[in-house]
């Protein structure tokens, strides 16, 4: 065996997995992977969600396998490929322990920071070349085992972090995992990913635990005003405290960049608004919406297609069940794809708004036959 | 006549109503108001905002009918109500010239700032008691009069904003306006109605332009990753910037004494995350993130519930036409009412999630029902 030889001998992606940490994304992957037909073996530091993930059908208990083994049942195959699911702060660690336990293995990790895991694992002295980073880019409001779905890894981003030394065949077998799962895979160096999850991802967490904040104090009749607007921008902040605490800490560097700029900003616009009829006060005011007008046209619509390219209308809809139902039955008949949907309300309303947004080429038509149909169309 | 006598001699909402200003919000009321049976006049310093206003329905242009009377035709009715739909920089003199061109009418505007037009009112000299301000919280993405609706203000709140002096029967008149619009009613004085709308909407807007902002520069590949997070607090980022600007100008004070709040907080948060290994990094985290939670989770949910009240769940739907409508007729089969509805989308997926929002107590039933229909429950 030469010192260039890829030490994970096959690409294939096949049975037993090994999952350690069995919340919310480890006993997901394996539900996924179960349902894939692979033998999944699991592992957690809490007999709970252990017991829970095993009676959810995510795997069996790596313990109950090793121990019928030494009673002398069926053999102990090794674990081809090891799957770290653990909270991003011991990530590293238990990715080198993993390394070690099981010298045939790879072994990937699912923390949504790169950098600090990769740093930890070539720290350890483990063998790095068995090691590729993975990002699902799926999670729910609620968490632990009992949450998970196999489905959840569905038509979401898996970012896969291979490093300079990362086995080429390791990496085929993260992408046969992602691609088993339904993922929709993007490759990027961790430095690139950080960066990237800084920006779309932690950057605007802060951002809206920032805003949430203010509304501590806020009197409850103003809060019982709040649009969707106010709605949308808070929304994240609702996350799981603990979990933002180990990502802003394990990303700090690229998270603080980025709040740079955000602060110049915020300084800029303050002193405008302190003198808001001053030379420029304007001028300073129209920049920044225009600013924030360029940054939100750059986000690609769904399927990638630009923003703006599809038509919206909004349609009445009232608070009784099958009234939605009724609506898109009729979209359907009128043989209109909806593009997105949105359902709002205010506080108090019986009434309630669909957007609906369609191809540009069926909005006047869908207008026409919906308004034929009886439905009052607000665009 | 003495002092105390109420100016407008009755709280009825009965035309001849003016608007001055067709564009949206103008455009909208007058629709409104004409399937309501009012007569109205409308008044645009541009010509073709009031052709257009005119064309869809919303009234006849003022001139035309003071061109009649000179010409001796019928006689000229002044109005009883003048509705001041004028962008919020001049809305104040608008309001003020309306008073003493009309000394029988009962003056409103629709600014979303109110303190800024009191304040020119009663600076105006004119007859301030005739003034009630208003502001009917509805909005589209689209301006001018070819996007209004007489239904825009359904199911929306609608702010009314009497001063000391305002009269009696002016703030009947105008609770009848917004009722007969169909509006939610809130009467607040213009101080908390501009405190409440910086916190609610002015704050929330500021740091989605900062945010989206930041997103200039962001390679596209990284956008391209953009989850439901960072596509919902970036939003409202794509407001209308001219706008922007004057009620920023306008409600200055408000904002920007929210806005230290925002910046003491921000620069905690840096100073942490220079430092994030530091003592007291991760208390301060997690300071952050639960001051975000506990600010969200005030936010009351639909029709005043606790955000807290719905059990959600999510289906996988695929992307061809009637598919939601299949969804959502089984879901009124299985006699639940949807209370919240969210379609979410990756990038380059063929398949969507649509998060349902219901009662608790509907909650397992409708994953068994769903599940046994065929449908891919997430959650």
């Amino acid at each position: 065996m030469t010192e260039n030889h890829d030490p994970i001998l096959s690409p294939q992606l096949s049975g037993p997995v090994l999952i350690i940490g069995t919340g919310l994304l480890g006993a997901s992957i394996g539900l996924g992977l179960r349902a894939a037909g692979l033998s999944v073996y699991l592992q957690d530091i809490s007999p709970t969600a252990e017991a829970v993930a095993t009676d959810i059908g995510a795997g069996v208990p790596l313990s109950a396998v090793q121990a019928r083994a030494e009673a002398g049942g069926e053999e102990f195959t090794p674990p081809s490929l090891v799957i770290v699911a653990a909270p991003p702060d011991i990530a590293g660690q238990v990715v080198a322990s993993a390394l070690n336990t099981y010298p045939q293995a790879l072994v990937t990790d699912v923390a949504s920071v790169k950098v600090q895991v990769l740093d930890q694992v070539l720290a350890s002295g483990a063998d790095a070349r068995r090691y590729v980073g993975s990002h699902p880019m799926a999670g729910r409001e609620k968490s632990g085992p009992v949450a998970a779905r196999g489905e959840l890894f569905q038509a979401r981003p898996w970012i896969i972090c291979p490093h300079e030394a990362s086995s080429p065949n390791g990496v085929k077998m993260i992408r046969a995992l992602a691609g088993e799962l339904g993922s929709i895979i993007t490759v990027l160096d961790v430095y690139e990913h950080d960066q990237t999850v800084a920006l779309i991802s932690h950057v605007p967490q802060a951002m809206s635990s920032l805003l949430a904040s203010r509304l501590q104090d806020t009197p409850l009749y103003a809060l019982g005003l709040a649009g969707q607007g106010l709605r949308d921008t808070v929304r994240i902040a609702a996350s799981d405290a603990n979990l933002w605490v180990q990502i802003f800490a394990a990303n700090a560097q690229p998270v603080v960049q980025t709040l740079y700029g955000v602060r110049e900003d915020l300084n800029r616009l303050i002193n405008t608004l302190e003198n808001p009829t001053g030379p420029g006060a304007r001028l300073d005011l129209a920049q920044l919406m225009s600013e924030g007008n360029a940054g939100v046209a750059r986000i690609p619509g769904k399927h990638g297609t630009s923003p703006t390219a599809f038509s919206r209308l909004t349609v009445l809809v009232d608070d009784t069940p099958g009234t939605l139902a009724r609506l898109l039955a009729d979209i359907g008949e009128l043989e209109v794809n909806i593009e997105d949907l949105r359902l709002e309300h205010s506080t108090g309303a019986q009434v309630g708004m669909a957007e609906i947004s369609v191809n540009p080429s069926k909005h006047d038509g869908l207008v026409k036959g919906l308004s034929e149909r009886g439905w009052k169309v607000v665009k």
